[in-house]
């Protein structure tokens, strides 16, 4: 059994880590931390895992974290950099859900966290935690940075194309929707269900954290050429579900090539679902599920492509996908502890 | 033109009044205050009022207010005691949305809100802003107390029965429903999207602060004799609205003669519509309006009467109500203003 | 492996099941029947299970049924009237998730259902489907009848005190709110987003087809004497979750106590979780689970006892049941394929 | 008084200009038609109209329509080229909120509508009620087809760079979400709250039939040059409102010379608001307003520009700009009975 810490488990990437793993076949929670919640039960935070677990929260403490197999940090950017050199050290492996060791540059990483990067010293061996394009090294690491939930929705959605040499010279567009959630359980008025609720609007439009990780993505799959894109997110009225809407132009394509592109791009990918060229995959249809799925358009007037690519954000697009490395870094069934069915309706 | 105050504009209570006196013919708003956000245009944390008003927030400020001629306090509980006085002798009158002056009994306002009570001084001349009842005494006030929302839609749906004798040595109930909006526009983790969203909740099980007002009046329409009743909160995931559904042993009545009192009582009331019997009144039916809807049902079996009391919590149960008072108080048609469909779908 | 049939998989209690079943480690699924769908893969129409099955629906077929070991009714009431004991004398056993034979009684069935009763000839076998008052019979029964939604949810939060013989003589009161997956998946107006998002209202108040349900439960648990109860069905703006609010006089009581007969009389049950006293659960913390969570508040001053009582109506009030009481009929460990934990946020 | 009929009262576009309609100064509702609603009193199917309106549905009759002096059209399409002619003769004129009048080109039309135009002879006088565009026109028109809803967020967010030439050669994105309502009152599966809630999908991604209306009247702005675009409609969980964010190059320019651009154009505009540059518009900041809120935000780096533009789609989309132009129609002030605040929160 693999020994699991969770470094701040109080929001919401932390309760669908737990999700997951009560019910994760090789893996046992010994370790669970959280500052502010010190000796609450994590059931009584979280009824749903009522049955569940009977661990409570402590304050993080290098000792105990390094002697688990495995830690993730669930925490807002800084902390891991703070904590997680002295884990590795212990011998532990590390998976980190937050921004600290997704930018390979350092004053990139600066220029868009407005704070000192902490951890300079051990960027170099953080491995990106997107198995459909780092799985070999993610199994060989000991410290992984998985992507964030807009990067995943739109580096899947992309990156076969531009592995393909179609997208040159052009501005992409990533048109981007997320739930609620995806702002975490810090108690924001901009988050509040009366200002969320029954209305939509863009935000980040001049520019999101998410941008330059994924420009640094995009750029690695054409093999080190600078790839334009413009991201924009928007706030949609739901929980939980990440809808990107790709534009790129690829004239003079048939639908079929390029459908035929994605299909074999992610053939083994178990957690990949490339549907009918023409479908229309719903946010609903992830809920709760590891799988991104895909769904190609195609204008022949014009020759634009539009990708869309669904997502549940908590699941691959953070809590599922660093299970899905650590079961890759652990040499397990990649989808193991991972087959939840969407909940729909 | 009534020159018109507001102590604490930024909050949902505050945005509602704004909402309706910027259309209002007979007022003109010339202060409205915030600690906060001094400096700020209103429109600008509201663009709704973009167009309509070109007002700041200032720093509470008693000569500003008292320059009025009527200043709302649309405040946490407590503001209210400690400025009502000020303004009220410098000329102007108040209407005080908050609780600092509903429950006519010092020792139970400060069991239930926890603090001391700031202004028993003035308290005995408030008067209870519900015009259904207080109509008279309204019209003569200079300190109103707007009742809270889920009593608004307690006391019309119960006050009837009340008033006609045919409540006695029983145990009321009233299980009542609000959208997330009642919980102001404060950054509390319970009100967070991502926490309210598709789920339903009680709260407030063992004891709410709206109970011992609810009594107050409902032992007032009673002559003085203790009412006892059981008052169930409960959040449900939408933004505006509470229904209450309300449940009472009347046995042997006939559901015409029941409905004839309700008729009967509210016949003259413009904010007040007996809707057939058997109907059943959706809170969408009165989102943004300042109406109370009220539907009876009857078990001849049972002798049980249920009714069915949905208002707008921001408007009848709050910012409305409180404008309905304001033009009793200055003996402008009572409707003035407050004509607004509400908005379905 | 159990070979299972489904007759009418396209509703919302079908696709439920096959969420369920699609993991559960004992069964096959063989057939799954529609007569709209004749033909369409069942992923095509609900894209969550994409990679789970490859079945497509087909017609109703007695013989096909027949080689079932179980066979579920995810009808409209009267369907399984008219197949069932066809079923049946095949050697398949039945779980019948739809309401016809969930009465005892043929004249009630058919006033509250305004037809005939297709098959009182097998009526007398029908075992109720809840496992926490009929485990035995359900051990050895061919055909049972699932509860009904709001009947588990109600019967689960009064049974503890009725068969205590607390109550008596008196008129409990039932304040119950669902999702509008309680609807169905039917195209009716009142269940269009537009009409049901962001408002509230009751239904049914005079009379709902799970009223002499519940009555007849209640009589059972109370030993054959009548419960008089009043039941309102209240429609939310969630997708899944019902909150009965339950109402009881049991003056003086003391809440230990009452807190104890719950909690042993539930003990040793996998899905009804009995929360400390005085906790409020929220319908989202049984998203997507089988648990049934309760929690108890005790008035002493009117002696008046509230229990809140939290379901997902689509699992413990319909498919999750269902398969619990398969669990039950064939040997299997009752929580097998059911360890949902909760989707929260 | 003008003298107003209504024709297909009974949808969402219709209920909402009755909505607008009982509180216009200048306006009599003579009558209103359905054909499956004959009989019922208006306020009965809509209640929040009770005490606005004793009017009752009928109908349709080209003699009592005739005698109005204007005849709204809140149908699908294809009733109204049946009837408007009709009507016109009779000397009313005709205001169609439906897509019958929009194209000027037959076939187009009837290619997008899968129909034979019914109404060719009088298409050629009909009148696109754009008031930014056509005022002078509208004013002298009888026959005014009114824009689709996302058509009109589409050209009030474009056509100001258009008019300027600054757009050429580029395929121009409009990525756009919409509210439920948009799929109007007809019982549609995918329109179900259990469907639509909690989710967020695209659709009609390979074609949908705005697309021509917005090319048609993109190309006029263009001074009959086409200009290419991509429109990508989405569907997301909330009752109304459409945000359309809007995509072209225009490399070399500054924020503020864009910035005047929309300003300028319209100055003059009561329901047009450019919001300061980097604004973010949210649906709910128009809900049941007819305004239009635009935003813009410029990449330097890439020279494009991105905008903003939030309408109600049931107002300023339809019923709200349908009552604009017949106040211009009729030579009234332009916002009459159209100034309501946007209901926030």
């Amino acid at each position: 059994m693999i020994k699991v810490g969770i470094v701040g488990g109080t929001g919401y990437t932390g309760v669908e880590l737990l999700r997951i793993l009560v019910h994760h076949p090789e893996t046992e929670l010994k370790v669970i931390t959280s500052r502010s919640e010190e000796g609450v039960r994590v059931d009584d935070m979280y009824p749903n895992l009522r049955g569940y677990t009977d661990l409570a929260f402590t304050v993080p403490d290098a000792d105990a974290l390094g002697e688990c197999d495995v830690v993730f940090f669930a925490t807002p950017h800084g902390v891991a950099h703070a904590l997680a050199e002295e884990v590795l050290n212990s011998g532990a492996r590390v998976i980190d859900l937050s921004a600290d060791f997704r930018l390979k540059d350092v004053p990139t990483w600066e220029k868009w966290y407005g704070q000192e990067h902490g951890a300079p010293g051990i960027l170099p061996e953080a491995v990106y935690g997107l198995p459909e394009v780092y799985r070999s090294d993610i199994s060989k690491a000991r410290l992984v940075a998985c992507p964030g939930c807009y990067p995943t929705s739109v580096e899947l959605g992309l990156i076969p194309l531009i592995e393909q040499g179609l997208i040159e010279d052009q501005l992409l567009i990533a048109d981007c929707k997320t739930g609620v959630s995806g702002a975490g359980r810090g108690a924001k008025v901009g988050s509040l269900f009366a200002e969320a609720a029954d209305s939509f609007m863009a935000y980040g439009t001049s520019g999101h954290r998410h941008l330059p990780e994924i420009r640094q993505e995009l750029k690695a799959a054409a093999g080190g050429k600078d790839i334009n894109i413009t991201f924009t997110p928007h706030l949609a009225p739901m929980i939980r579900g990440i809808l990107a809407t790709l534009y790129a132009q690829v004239p003079g394509q048939k639908i079929e090539d390029l459908q035929k592109i994605y299909e074999e791009r992610y053939a083994n990918e178990p957690f990949v679902d490339v549907l009918p060229a023409g479908s229309q995959p719903a946010t609903r249809s992830v809920k709760g599920s590891n799988v991104c799925r895909l769904a190609l358009h195609y204008h022949e007037d014009t020759g634009q492509v539009i990708v869309l690519s669904a997502i549940d954000n908590l699941v691959k697009g953070s809590s599922g996908q660093a299970v899905q490395c650590m079961n890759i870094m652990f040499g397990l069934e990649e989808s193991m502890g991972l087959q939840h069915v969407a909940l729909m309706p």
